[in-house]
């Protein structure tokens, strides 16, 4: 399977696959992924787009619940290897947030995994839009990225 | 959302939500259900099907890897509260296992997820036949489910 | 190694090892323990004892930090076998809970682990008195376990 | 509480709190902690002494089963906080291994953890004697660290 094209300036990061992460075929076990995707959405947030999660939560009141996940598993990573987590962003609705994960290593496609984020008060757990100030920071991320 | 239509045969159990589930906003955290949805499909093969999991995948050198997965989240679930989950079986291909998983309490829907999971070889971790007994109990499974 | 006396009273369940509790070795990843450490203190507090472990802790803002932990492991559990974890209570100080949970299977003594969790105030982080109706349950479980 | 000495040459890596490591209360679950512990002697053997992990346990046979923990928790650690956990090589036995993990944050201590691990034959299950060339490097970390 051909590596789905990733844009040049995806937040990118390497993971490296531990023992607490595999399961007894020595592989990473499925539901650590989907840790990895919600750190990796966290990571991009903070490190990538500048904004502070945490504050976000415990201050804003504000949360990120998922609403859809779809992913295709291609390939399993073992113990000792590692990967490289890019995050791609697809579109912004009022609420919601469209982004995919695409996990790789040197050309391999590792799995393909679809998004729908919304932003959410904690108080309520009612979606909310999109602050203003986070809306602008990804849509210009999705510039960057040629989206 | 009405709830989906789950066949009076189908495998369900009840899970209770505990502190260790839950994330900051005090709700389950999403990759946690899919170690539930991990734990359902081991329980439905060994108290449902009959099938000796850790056999299988010890003695028989066969594990049953997850290819795709997508869901829709439509509620959460708070630590003390607790829900059904049930296992609908759809259809099996010559090594593929199409599954859902749907968890609902008391008519609410809380998720709606589907699987496809193959059946492997430990040792070239190419996809295999599901073996013959296991067809059986599966197909007389999906017939007691009215598929 | 004999087992340790576990009083005929002690809250005790029976918990079956799964693929999700297993690392590549095929045994019990040793940080589930924890979590299953933890599941079991808060089954003792909702089952045992009464105490409603959610109202705790989201409306009376009540919660209990671990202090101090100690594990001896002796046996390791394997996918697909079970075993029993009790509870045992020692001591109430002030704030302080010590306890221990041994888990044990047909006689063989698995682990050993000995607690000191207390009681703080979510708002403070600050440790409070166990509160007096909690205290007389637990008082009642400790006399009822000989102890 | 005044932080325990550590040596100034002894493996030190920084590690971000994230909301997959945080529980109702926002703060680090304490079972994550020991998921930390393990990935952080795994962590030390690959990077610092430059052992192989994955190739001992799957071409070796040989694990490093956990024997004994106890930890002092002293303060707990929040989502977007960080900590620094440093490990401290104390003495080699036949086939175990004592350590200490130490946790801390610009001059606070957050924990403390004192652990047994021995090397054992994955077949047997028994322990085994540390293997030479992994003793020799073990014991040039304790130099390096003054012990």
């Amino acid at each position: 399977m051909p590596l789905s094209t990733i844009p040049a300036n995806a937040f990118t990061v390497t993971r490296e696959i531990r023992f607490s992460d595999s399961d007894p075929a020595g592989i990473v076990f499925y539901a650590e992924f989907f840790r990895m995707f919600n750190d990796l959405f966290e990571d991009w947030l903070v490190k990538r787009l500048g904004v502070d999660f945490a504050h976000q939560f415990e201050v804003e009141q504000r949360m990120f619940p998922l609403v859809h996940v779809d992913v295709d598993f291609r390939e399993a990573r073992r113990m000792g290897q590692k990967m490289e987590m890019s995050l791609i962003l697809n579109k912004l609705g009022r609420s919601s947030i469209n982004y995919e994960i695409i996990c790789h290593d040197d050309g391999l496609e590792i799995l393909q995994a679809r998004f729908v984020t919304c932003v959410a008060s904690k108080k309520t757990m009612a979606t909310i839009e999109i602050p203003a100030d986070i809306r602008a920071r990804m849509e210009e991320y999705m510039s960057a990225c040629g989206r």
